[in-house]
C-alpha cells in the first residue's frame, strides 16, 4: 500500500498543505488558507494602534490552517488517513510568540488581548532595531566568538532583539511569557503536545551553536540583568535537528486535522531552508537560491568555516549532519518592482496597449532583444543595502554608463544583471574561504516565471541552473521531512538525504551558461567587483555620507 | 530723432530679426523665418541620400531670412529705414560653406546641386570625427602650441576637419572652393559686398590666434600636402574683431532688405557669444551661461591663460580688447529631456491628468517640494560626455544613492543638481588657473522658464544669478554690435562695452543663493568632485571600458 506524507508551508500571508506520495514524490493535492488577520502592521483586532515598523500575526490563523487545509487535502486526494505516515512543517522565521508554560499564546488570554507584545512578532517586525544594534555592540565589546558565525552581525529580526523589546516596553508580558517560541515549533507543539526547538531556527535566529550552545548567561546579563537566565527561563537548552521526529499526533490534534493519532511529526524548519531537500539536494556544495523579492542562498558543507558576510553557519541547520550556510541579497524582485513602479515611461504602457500585451511582457521582450554588454551599463544592486557579503544596510544603489541613447529596458536589464553579479560575489566569497560551491538550484517566483533572468544568472555565475520542480513552495520539502520523521519502519525513510534524492524534484529545463555570453559577463563582472569594493569596502564612503546628509535634511 | 539698429540671429532652424532703439534698448518688433530646408540630415533636395552624422543647410534660406524678416520688422515697427543706422549678425558656428571667389555658394551652381559637399555644413555635422582625431594626433606629435588654447583638443565640428573631409571625399569640390567661409561672414559679405572673417569664429572654430595667426603651413602640409596653403588659398589671413564695422549695405542688399545703402554692418559673431553684450556685460570676470540643450559658458578676462578643459581662449573672441573664454557642458536640457522621455512613470501622467496640469508642471511641483540633500542622490552629468573640464566624449552618466524609496522626482532633481555641480566645477577651474569669475548671468530657454533650476544653480555656485532680459535670443546683442559698427557719429556708439551697458538687459529677478541650501550643497559638491575625479581622471576608467565592451557587442 502506498504511503503519503503532508507538508505544511506557513508563509507570510497564508498557509498551505500538500499531500505527497512517499515513494514517487507525486503531489496529489494541495490546499491554501489565507490568514484572516494577515499581517497586522497598523492595529490589533481590538483597534489598538501599532508603532512604526511593527508587524504582528495572530496564532489562531495558524491553528485554522491545520483544521482547514489538512482535512481538505485528505479529502481531495482520496487518501486514507491511515496511509499518511508523517507531517513536516516549515515556517517564516524568526516568527516568534510568548506563551504560557503549557503553550497557550499570551494573546489568547483575555487580559492581554489589547497588548501588542502578547501577539506573534512576524519575521518582518523591525521595531527592535535599537536592541539588535545594542546586542551587536555588546557582543563586539565582550569579544563573543559566536558573532563570527553570522558574518559579524545579527539582525533586528532575530528572537533575542524581539524578546528584549518586550522586556523594555512591556515587562509584565516578559514576566508572564514562560516560553518564547518560534511559530514553527509552536505548531509542532500543538500537533504533538511536546515542546521542541528545531536546530534551524535556533541556529539561524537565536544564536545557538551545536557545539557551544547559546551565548553565556553573562552575555545576556550584560544586555539586561533581568535577562541573565533567559535561555533557561524562556527557551530551554535542548535542540532537535530539523527533520528529526519531534513527536506524534495527539488525540486533540487528530480531532483537529483528521490525521491518525500517532502520525509522526517532524521538527520544523525555516521556509527558505526547506527548499534544499525539496529540490533533491543530497550532498555538500549544492547551492539553492530562493529568488523572490529578496534572495536567500542555502548550502550545505562538511566543513565549518567562518565565512565573511554570510547570514549564518549552523550545524544541522538545514539537514542533519552537515553545516548549513545561509547568505542573502536584500533586494532582488523588489529591485525590479521599484524600476517598474518608478522608471517605466508612459510610452511603454501605450506601446503595450497597442500591441495588446501586458507591460511586463513588453519589457521582457525588449530586454530579451539585448545582447550582453550592449547597454554599456553596470549597476550595484544595493537599493536595499547589501546583506552578503558586505552586511551593510547603509549602502545604496549605483548605476554607471548612461548616455542619451540609454533605454529603460537597458537599465532594467542592468538591474537584473547586477543581482546576478551579487550572487556570483557570494559564490566566489565561499570559494575563497574554502567552502565549495559545485552546483546551483533556483527556487522562488522569479525562477519559475522568468527564463530570461535565469539565463542571465547562468551566464554570469557560469554554472548550469536547475529549477525547483514543485510549484508548491517549500511544502514538498516539508513532506520529505515528514517521511523522514516517520522512518522506514512506517514506510518512510531513515535518511533525509536519501529521502530528498527520491522525493525532491527539479524541472526538466536546465539553464546552461552560454560561453560567448559568459565571456562578456566576465568583463562586466570585473567592473562590478571594482565598483563593489570601491563603494562597499571603504574606497569611497559616499553612500554613507549621502545617507547621513539625507537623514539631516529630510 | 531716435536711431535704431537691427540684430539678426541665425539659429539652427530659423533666422530672426529684431529692431532696437539704440538709446533705450527698447525692442520694437521682431520677425522669425523658418528655414524651408531646415536641417538636411537624410537627403539633399534632389533626393540624394546623406551619410551618417551628416547635417547640411541650404544658403538660400539665409538669404530669405534677410529679404523677409528685415522688411517685416521695418514695417511692424513703423521705423523709417533712414533711421536704421546699423545691422549686426550672429550665427550658429562652425557652420561653413564652400564658395567661388565672388562668394557664390558651390551648391548654387547647377553642376554641384547633387553634390553633398557643395552645401553648408551645419555646426552639428559630425561626419568629420576621423579628421578631427587625426588633427589632434598630429598637433600633439608636432608639439603645436595653439592646441593648449583649446583645452588640448579640437572638435569635429570645426572648420578644418570639415574642409579636410571635403578634400578626402570630394577633391573636385575642394579644388573648386576658392573660399571656405563661416555662414555669418558669408551673410555679411552678401550685405556689404566685402569678404571679411570675424575674430570670434576664426578664433573659436579655425585655430586662429591674434598674436600668432593660424597654424603654420607646415602643420597643414602634415595633414595633407594638398592643404599646405589652405589658409591663403581658402580663408585669407585678415581677421576683423567681432562687432567692428565690416562694411555697408550695398545697392543690391538695399533692394533685398529695404535698408538704406550705406547702413553699417558689423562683423559677425557666434550665436552663443553674442549673449555677453546682450545681458549688458561690460567688464572682465562676468560669466554668461547660455543654458539650453547644452550649456555654453562665455567670459571675458584681461589675462590670457591656458585653462584646462575649456573650449577656447581667443583675443577679441567676444568683444574687442579682451580675451574671450568659452567653456561648455555637453548635456543639460538634453539630460532633463532624456529623463522625461525614458524614466517618467505612467502613474505620473495619470496624476497630472487627474490634477488637470501638464506633466512638466507636476514634475516641477514634486521637485520643488524637495529639500536639498534630502534625496541622498548625487549624479555625474555625463550622459553626453564631458566637455569642460575633462574634454572627454567617452565619459558616461552615473548616479549613486538610490533606495527602494527613491522617487522619480528625486532622480530628476539630482540630474539638475549634477549640471549645476558641473558649472561650479568650470567656475572653480577658472579660479584655480588664475582667471577671475565674479558674477554670473544666465540666458537660454532654461534660464527663462525654470526658476527652480536657476535657484538650484545659485545655491550651488554660490553667486547671485542674473537672467537675460530679452527673450529674442542673441538678436539684441547683434543689434548692439550694429550700433557699434555705425559709431557715434551716426547716432550709435564707439565703444562696445559702453553700448552693452546701455542697450543690454537683465530681468528684475535675481536668484540669490540661500545660505542654508548652499551649506548642504557644499557637502554634496564635495562628493560630486570626488566622483568626478575618480571616474573622470583615471581613478577608474570603467566608463571607457564599458563603452568599449558596448562597441564590441552592439
Amino acid at each position: 500500500m502506498a504511503k503519503y506524507t503532508i507538508g505544511l508551508d506557513y508563509g507570510t500571508l497564508s498557509g498551505r498543505a500538500l499531500i505527497v506520495n512517499v515513494e514517487t514524490g507525486e503531489e496529489l493535492a494541495s490546499s491554501v488558507y489565507e490568514y484572516p488577520h494577515a499581517v497586522m502592521d497598523e492595529k490589533l483586532p481590538c483597534g489598538k494602534k501599532l508603532g512604526q515598523d511593527w508587524a504582528l500575526q495572530h496564532p489562531q490563523d495558524y491553528i485554522d490552517v491545520l483544521s482547514i487545509t489538512i482535512p481538505d487535502v485528505i479529502k481531495k486526494s482520496g487518501v486514507d488517513a491511515a496511509d499518511i505516515i508523517g507531517v513536516g512543517i516549515d515556517f517564516t522565521a524568526c516568527t516568534v510568540l510568548p506563551t504560557t508554560k503549557s503553550g497557550t499564546p499570551l494573546c489568547f488570554l483575555d487580559e492581554y488581548k489589547s497588548e501588542p507584545h502578547a501577539y506573534v512578532k512576524l519575521w518582518k517586525h523591525h521595531a527592535a532595531q535599537a536592541h539588535a544594534t545594542r546586542i551587536n555592540d555588546i557582543a563586539i565589546e565582550m569579544g563573543e566568538d559566536w558573532l563570527e558565525n553570522y558574518g559579524g552581525k545579527i539582525s533586528s529580526e532575530w528572537a533575542i532583539p524581539k524578546l528584549w523589546q518586550i522586556l523594555d516596553e512591556a515587562p509584565e508580558i516578559y514576566e508572564k511569557a514562560e516560553r518564547f517560541i518560534e511559530a514553527t515549533d509552536w505548531v509542532v507543539w500543538q500537533l504533538t503536545g511536546v515542546e521542541t526547538r528545531n536546530s534551524c531556527c535556533a541556529g539561524y535566529k537565536a544564536m545557538w551553536n551545536k557545539t557551544t550552545g547559546y551565548p553565556s548567561n553573562e552575555f545576556f546579563k550584560a544586555l539586561d540583568p533581568r535577562m541573565e537566565n533567559v535561555i533557561d527561563e524562556k527557551f530551554g537548552r535542548e535542540v532537535l535537528a530539523s527533520g528529526k521526529c519531534a513527536g506524534y499526533i495527539t488525540e486533540d490534534a487528530s480531532k483537529l486535522t483528521g490525521l491518525k493519532v500517532g502520525t509522526a511529526v517532524a521538527a520544523g524548519i525555516i521556509d527558505a531552508h526547506i527548499f534544499v531537500p525539496a529540490v533533491g539536494v543530497s550532498k555538500p556544495g549544492e547551492m539553492v537560491a530562493i529568488i523572490g523579492t529578496s534572495t536567500c542562498h542555502m548550502m550545505m558543507s562538511d566543513v565549518e568555516k567562518k565565512v565573511k558576510g554570510i547570514c549564518g553557519v549552523v550545524a544541522d541547520g538545514i539537514m542533519p549532519g552537515l553545516y548549513g550556510y545561509e547568505a542573502g541579497q536584500s533586494c532582488v524582485g523588489d529591485h525590479f518592482g521599484w524600476f517598474i513602479d518608478n522608471c517605466l515611461p508612459a510610452s511603454y504602457y501605450e506601446e503595450a496597449k497597442e500591441k495588446g500585451i501586458n507591460i511586463h511582457k513588453l519589457l521582457r521582450s525588449k530586454c530579451e532583444a539585448q545582447k550582453p554588454g550592449a547597454s554599456g551599463l553596470v549597476a550595484l544592486d544595493w537599493w536595499n543595502g547589501n546583506r552578503s557579503i558586505l552586511v551593510d544596510v547603509d549602502l545604496t544603489g549605483m548605476i554607471v554608463g548612461m548616455t542619451l541613447r540609454t533605454k529603460p529596458e537597458e537599465i532594467y536589464r542592468a538591474l537584473i544583471e547586477a543581482t546576478a553579479y551579487g550572487t556570483r560575489m557570494i559564490i566566489e566569497n565561499y570559494r575563497e574561504q574554502g567552502v565549495e560551491v559545485n552546483s546551483f538550484y533556483a527556487a522562488g517566483g522569479i525562477s519559475q516565471k522568468d527564463p530570461m533572468t535565469m539565463q542571465i544568472y547562468a551566464d554570469i555565475i557560469k554554472m548550469p541552473i536547475k529549477i525547483a520542480g514543485s510549484d508548491q513552495g517549500g511544502a514538498l520539502g516539508s513532506a520529505i521531512f515528514g517521511a523522514v520523521a516517520a522512518g522506514s519502519e512506517k514506510g518512510g525513510y531513515d535518511d533525509a538525504f536519501y529521502a530528498a534524492s527520491i522525493m525532491g524534484k527539479v524541472k526538466d529545463v536546465v539553464y546552461e551558461p552560454i560561453k560567448e555570453n559568459s565571456d562578456i559577463y566576465d568583463k562586466l563582472y570585473a567592473e562590478y567587483k571594482i565598483l563593489h569594493d570601491y563603494f562597499g569596502q571603504g574606497g569611497n564612503d559616499v553612500m554613507k555620507r549621502l545617507k547621513a546628509i539625507k537623514g539631516e535634511n529630510e
